[in-house]
């Protein structure tokens, strides 16, 4: 059978990532520029259709199917990202309707979260899925649903912020404004934060992550102390699986996907945050949907997924 | 326009109710039974089929377009009730399809959760609404959840179990094995154990309720205390709006639905669950969705909703 193709586009803060994506989820090739490089919307839009070109041309100009874009704050429904605070030139741009005028071609725009669930149903382990949830843990916890093959967007667009659901009424401060949210306890950053409470609740500490400030901390750190056998490292992945489990059975009583796939950085951790992830949830799940809920990482590539996600939008 | 006409049948532990639903949601005639006057399935569907044939009978036989049926556990998919507790005589057996056969008519099976939200949808204050939560609060909390005008069902039939979303970690051991599921601080059950807690916690309490032992208590009289002043039944419903509140915010983090519906006996206290429930929710929404989704008693007539919300499984 003969593949067809697709731009996946990645909007980040500091990059922006494009590829292009062949109907077997290889990415082909790709290409990059520093997203702040462009000093207004114009430059930007610009730039993005000059290497969209080159990356066409340099493939025999093959036909797209489209360009699906992700972004933080990409909204669906508007076409539009919204509250774009790295590059506040984007914010609220038709990006979607522009750059259908400049391509001749289909364009969509989404979160990178729900572009993460459908680069997930298109290209990785959810292809023959009706119901699945992923969450990404990265600087905070994104989340995208699927029922039905289709995201659950919501009127708004908004729908999927199970980052922000409350786990621990009046728990910890969360960069939101409230307390509690899932991302503050299964965040890189909520990752550390565990650490540093531990750290602290100790009389002294002189495991291998001793020499390191609390700014220094990161979850690879505290992965590889861990996996050489620290044991405040180790606790520390313990009680996130355990934070992580709990909040995806909570996932389950509102939703009962079939699954629900995990990605981002701190899940490079593996085992260390899989297994008390797995037993936690296991321990934490109603009764009523045992054996019917798998947890999993995400079958993508780490390295392609953003740009997987964003060119499933148009696949 | 003509009305249509359908029979919503509410099968419950002590009675089965019956009732002939006109299309703009009067109940116009109802009947009911024992449900354990029935010592087994055939004579259960036996009399079952009598009351409806008594039903259109007594209304000039109007042509109807089914039967719902509502009942714990009642599963869409299967047609079926699951583990029917209190008639064990029920359970598991094809009541969807039985009664096809005897009736010649369209029949639906869902749980009462479920039936409740599509009555809201039919017949009550989501009828132009897209997305939408109904949480019925009773002896437990059953849920509905709707999206795209369609029940949130899974791949299993049995997504929406809101009440068993765990609120408060290592919090009220529950009824399903668990510990701090939103329905052990929002039920009925939860709201005495929270009057109970806080009564525990005094060094005396003189108030209205002062000759109640715990067994005795229920939500009805805590709030008729509360509405005469005393502080600790106040109190009492103060922290369980709280937690209703709480969880509703979490239900919007997942779900984002543009009205949650409350429903049940807890809810006839008025005022004095819903102001604590709102201010509640407001403070612990996440603040993308402030202004986006309201809280609502259920349209409904309390003594009508369940079978409404049966005759909406065929309407």
């Amino acid at each position: 059978m003969a593949h067809t193709f697709a731009i996946g586009i990645d909007i980040g803060g500091t990059n922006t990532d494009l590829g292009l994506v062949r109907s077997d989820g290889v990415c082909t090739t790709r290409a990059n520029f520093p997203t702040r490089d462009c000093s207004d919307s114009d430059v930007f839009i610009e730039r993005i259709c000059t290497t969209i070109g080159n990356l066409l041309n340099d493939n025999g100009n093959p036909e797209i199917e489209g360009v699906g874009i992700g972004a933080p704050n990409g909204n669906y429904l508007t076409g539009s990202i919204e509250e774009a605070s790295n590059l506040p030139a984007l914010s609220n741009l038709p990006i979607k309707s522009i750059l259908e005028k400049r391509l001749g071609t289909h364009v969509e725009v989404s979160n990178d979260a729900n572009a993460a669930a459908l680069g997930e149903m298109v290209y990785g382990g959810a292809k023959d899925l009706q119901d699945f949830v992923t969450i990404t843990l990265g600087t905070g916890v994104g989340s995208g649903i699927v029922i039905n093959r289709r995201l659950l967007l919501g009127v708004h667009g908004n729908a999927g912020e199970i980052g922000h659901s409350i786990l621990v009424p009046d728990g910890r401060p969360c960069s939101c404004g409230r307390h509690g949210c899932v991302e503050e306890y299964t965040s890189a950053r909520g990752i550390c934060k565990t650490f540093i409470e531990l750290r602290n609740a100790m009389d002294s500490y002189n495991g291998m992550l001793d020499g390191f400030s609390d700014e220094q901390l990161s979850p690879k750190l505290i992965a590889e102390a861990a996996q050489q056998g620290d044991a405040l490292s180790i606790e520390t992945f313990a009680k996130t699986g355990y934070y992580l489990g709990l909040a995806c059975a909570n996932v389950v009583s509102h939703l009962a996907p079939q699954k629900i796939f995990l990605m981002g950085g701190p899940t490079q951790a593996g085992a260390l945050l899989m297994n008390p992830t797995l037993q936690s949830f296991e321990d934490n799940l109603l009764s009523i949907y045992r054996g019917q809920v798998e947890i999993e990482l995400s079958h993508l590539k780490a390295n392609d997924a953003a740009i997987l996600g964003a060119a499933a939008l148009v696949s």
